[in-house]
């Protein structure tokens, strides 16, 4: 609720791309969630506080019921916004009643609920992104809040070396994990190495500035379909003025900052950057390796910062998604959860890639190691970016 | 305003296709109107209340820049729904003064003020239409306002017969006509005959039943590519269900009253079931003529009942728009207005048909015989309906 | 066949867009048409040459079945272009043998004959006009054949002017008309006058550098929408290169003549020229009353120069189709034709507009003052092109 | 050339879809790409054998110019079939004198010939499948080769067990190999099993009767979209018939043959077959440690036959590629080759999946245990099938 609070009504009902959606539909859908998979099923008596909640709010549960047109969520006007925020705080109360009754609660529902709490992290995200996606089609670009980061030149890129070894990636974790980082397994890694933080927009402009965009050996093909279908130039957000780089932000319309890391590039531009540079993106076992041991420090979400800058050391989270060559595929000796939530992750296990390390849109409690972020290989309008990598030590 | 009292501000911001126009943008873009033809011009020191209203109120005058993208008028959410009525009220106010003042008023600023008026009162039925559109995919059927209509059944079709003759169409009215009308006009007719009244529901179901949608020989060839593309089987928001047809109106899901006009429906519909029934469409002269001293009389918008009913004899206004068979087209030695003005009507005379007539969405006072409206062959979002004609007396 | 006499065999079964036909098509189409329209069921015992001919050679009839699809009749390699030519001989055999015969033909069946061979002289027209299309897109610019014509400096425009009067239009002729041009009716006119010769490409040339392509006002809505989303700068075949205009002919690529008339155009490109030139385009009404008694004469098909040259007076005929303003709509008092040739021409009365004239494709007897050729607003792959008018003598 | 005896000139010209390209593209793009990779560049004097070579016939090299659209293959009639066969012959006599003249051949050239014989490979498979696809739209099903294959029983699945280990993949063969095999690397594996033979067209009908195409939790998300999106319900070329499945093959329309293997199926209906049945697809390192010792056995491209039947053992060689789970990546510490050579596999690794094996259309000696060829999920028009796997013992 504290995300929505600069928001004006009008605010949550539009979606200005079939990939992003009103911010009323993601607070509806994540207390949805908590309603239909643990209210209805667990707790007698319940009934929904919405007669069509599923109707509407079920985003892609195909066991569930043929959901509502994703691409339509922005032509719906009811329920209303006070509505659902009634809807919110109903499922809430009933929710922490239920927790703090007297009654033992099984384990299976205690893992729903962890579960919950952790889809609604991963919609705490999207809700930024997709605000930001939605404000920037406007020609009076608002602003969502003023932040007052001060970018600072970050420390010339140095090269953390890894030897050629048997690893453990990935996790066993009970308390709390998501089936698709698991299990904890063994990966050959030959010997590599990565940078100590990620490309900031000043080196991408020299890409650009190096007829980066029009220069086809550096693309993947399907990349280059996409560069010229799209006439694109620059990441998304970006205009040139004058001779100034321009981008959207959450806090309006700004200059392009050369000290902050590029963001909000897709798979095929991050991956061309590699290739002009004269490296390569990291496989993503690679990544979790070398920041295996990471603080989980940065400018998360709670800071509501909500542009990138590179502040500690090696900027590993708080700061962008970081694309990895890896596509998202399953892990050896995984198994696909039974019912619904069998279509939680393990669905979208074809045409996508691996993004690891959260972004300045990421709840601080939500990342791992381990955690792995996908996307299509197309998708700019989440906050990643690149981090290098070569063979060899 | 008073379409808009029973909307939510949620109501306001959505566009569930590209035809239609958030309410919002309908009330920004017809105060839009008044301040860039008028107040801008002619009014000293005026400046637009919005810095950017023309950037995204212009709806199509290419000759004061890009409009922005019709498709996209939903994605919007600034100006918020409060301060588009302030901007109203402000601009009223401005106008008022302006009329109120003791200077002399220009015959030609006159003029424009009367088609501002002409231009809000046609917004006036886009309003409701499009409000009509944009709840019905909302599967929650929302009610726009209750509705008490008896449907009655209709006297039986009588024909109405004229005899070949040179009559004279259209309108040299200086008090106010729209330049599609002008110039009044000689046009050669032959014997015709026309419907005493439009066709109903229940009749149209007889076309339905008799497989009207899947014989391809009552159909234009681009009507049929329409129906096989779309699956059409039945007027827009039409459904069948356990053997009865529903239909969704502003007064929410309702079943279909088979004495009511049938309405929503395509040209390429109107043309198909006339063929099927052995008759045809009027032209817009035959219709002209007919019913040039016919009283404007009917359910207009202001009866708020937004429902077409026959209730009067001819039902000739205020029930449906009725396709006749003639594309739009200048008429002879019609001129063509200078700058933006230019635009208002004569850039759409391609590919469009004419409808006559005036719907139960239409204000009461914009409505006259030689009236001209006009929409392309396969729109059904409209109050169209059918009248049939026939060759002869 | 004489038509065909220089392609190759490869040249008789591409298709480079879904407009165009392949050659082979065409051969095989308008033979079908004499098979399954009067050798089947006029007489007896006949039986279909190859089996599946109206699968695959049916172009539209409804009424015999669902033709292939337009767009894929590119992708038929089979039967093979020699198998159709032997298809062609023998029902020409047929037909010929069942004319030569003893018994008494039957009007309606000489009728159909008639239709027959008209139906094959539209069908020449098209095969010029589909592999000048059909090589255009080859980046080796074939020749089809050579062409010698000496392009010389038209006479100045002369006014030719008419009164206000009631004229007859369209015809009764028993002998031969399409359906569409009958019956003769009266038409009131009003003073007009029409230009004694088509716009040339020096002077369209003039339209394209007073940046005609890239001013709004000039365009109807429609046409101002296609030349954005494909980027018109020029009729179709032409391209700039080092100052000079080129176009692709029938006999290769060429320098664009100065003299010859623009030729290639759409509809919205000839109405945008007249706008900006300060005239209009005829209604096709006035254009067959200026032009009833002007003897047929040109450079036709027959000639096989293929390239519109102004050559006699004032080039009527045998040079290019002339957009009319007028969409193309069922006469007063028409009637339909019964059964599978009502599918003729009735059923593409929508969104279509008339030309007048017949262009250095058309086969010279096909021609004549009362014929109307119709084509969607946007084509361009025809030889059509413009004849101005205005209001007043 | 043995490939195309049995076509018609005619054939050679037709593209059916945008995968597929015309027999005479094929023969002429492998003829060129001898004479452009090592004629123009190492044989002194020599000049291209037809002027615009280049313009038609590269496929997808950027960095030899913008290539003729993938599409529009099959628009192109000229060059004619002939000269594009004289054309080969020239090239062929060129090399062949290149290769037996005097002077040592660098060994850099002599990699580019082999490669110039894998590359003709390739399409010689190509040819086949597209003369499939291309035929199979012409509802007069023709024919390209008769075929006498008689199917029987398989034996049943047993599973064949691996344990856990650190293998080695991939190849550092110097004689031949592609870029996208090497290098050879170590790779953790653990326990799995595989089938002993691929999925039968039987198997896969108890799928298809079980509602597999109808059931959303045995997709893929992106499968899902396609099943609906093309209402898929079978493999590509079968249609069901009175109770009987049909299938299209090179020797015409034929029923279904239970005891075949499935084949002409996307990524996603194996992966959705593997999930019904129980099990998943295979790795690629799974596939090809498990098959690396297997004999290059099978019904090949050079038998004729042509349509896929289990023969020997565990048919893993010519019968149908098979689809891994694993997407189509770079191999640890692989380099990419420079120049144009760099974009022939690497340019192609996003959002492809790797199949294992090698069909009936393969030839022999193109295939090889660490042979890794690669198609977008949703292709089904070459001969690709099932192979099971699972975890464990």
């Amino acid at each position: 609720m504290k995300i929505v609070e600069p928001l004006e009504i009008e605010d949550f009902v539009i979606q200005a791309m079939p990939d992003t959606s009103p911010p009323k539909w993601h607070l509806a859908h994540s207390t949805w969630f908590f309603e239909d998979f643990i209210l209805i099923k667990h707790v007698a008596g319940y009934d929904y506080y919405l007669k069509d909640a599923r109707k509407l709010f079920n985003s892609y549960y195909e066991t569930l019921g043929t959901p509502f047109p994703r691409s339509m969520r922005g032509t719906i006007a009811r329920p209303t916004v006070q509505t659902i925020i009634n809807y919110r705080k109903h499922v809430d109360k009933k929710i922490t009643s239920y927790l703090s009754s007297e009654q033992e609660i099984d384990d299976e529902i205690l893992a729903l609920i962890k579960l919950g709490i952790h889809h609604e992290q991963q919609h705490q995200e999207l809700l930024i992104t997709d605000i930001k996606y939605n404000f920037s089609v406007n020609p009076l670009s608002p602003v969502y809040r003023e932040s007052h980061i001060q970018s600072v030149a970050p420390a010339p890129v140095e090269w953390l070396s890894f030897a050629e070894e048997v690893v453990t990636i990935g996790t066993n974790e009970e308390d709390f994990s998501f089936d698709n980082e698991r299990p904890a397994h063994k990966q050959y890694l030959y010997p590599f190495s990565i940078s100590s933080r990620p490309v900031t927009n000043g080196e991408y402009i020299n890409f650009i500035e190096d007829n980066g965009y029009s220069t086809a050996q550096y693309w993947l093909s399907d990349g280059w379909e996409e560069v010229k279908r799209n006439n694109l130039t620059a990441p998304l957000y970006w205009h040139h003025q004058d001779g100034t780089w321009f981008n959207y932000t959450l806090a309006g319309l700004k200059e392009v900052q050369e000290h902050e890391p590029v963001t909000h590039i897709s798979y095929y531009e991050a991956d061309a950057y590699a290739r002009w540079a004269g490296y390569r993106l990291p496989t993503e076992q690679e990544w979790e390796w070398a920041f295996k041991d990471e603080k989980i420090e940065g400018q998360f979400l709670e800071s509501l910062q909500l542009q990138p800058s590179i502040q500690n050391g090696k900027a590993v989270y708080g700061t962008v998604w970081e694309w990895t060559r890896s596509p998202y595929v399953p892990y050896p000796e995984s198994a696909r959860p039974e019912g619904a939530l069998g279509e939680y992750n393990v669905k979208f296990m074809s045409n996508q890639m691996i993004l690891r390390g959260g972004s300045c849109a990421t709840p601080q409690h939500h990342i791992r190691p381990t955690y792995r972020n996908f996307f299509h290989a197309d998708k700019r309008w989440q906050f990643s970016g690149i981090r290098l990598a070569k063979d060899g030590k």
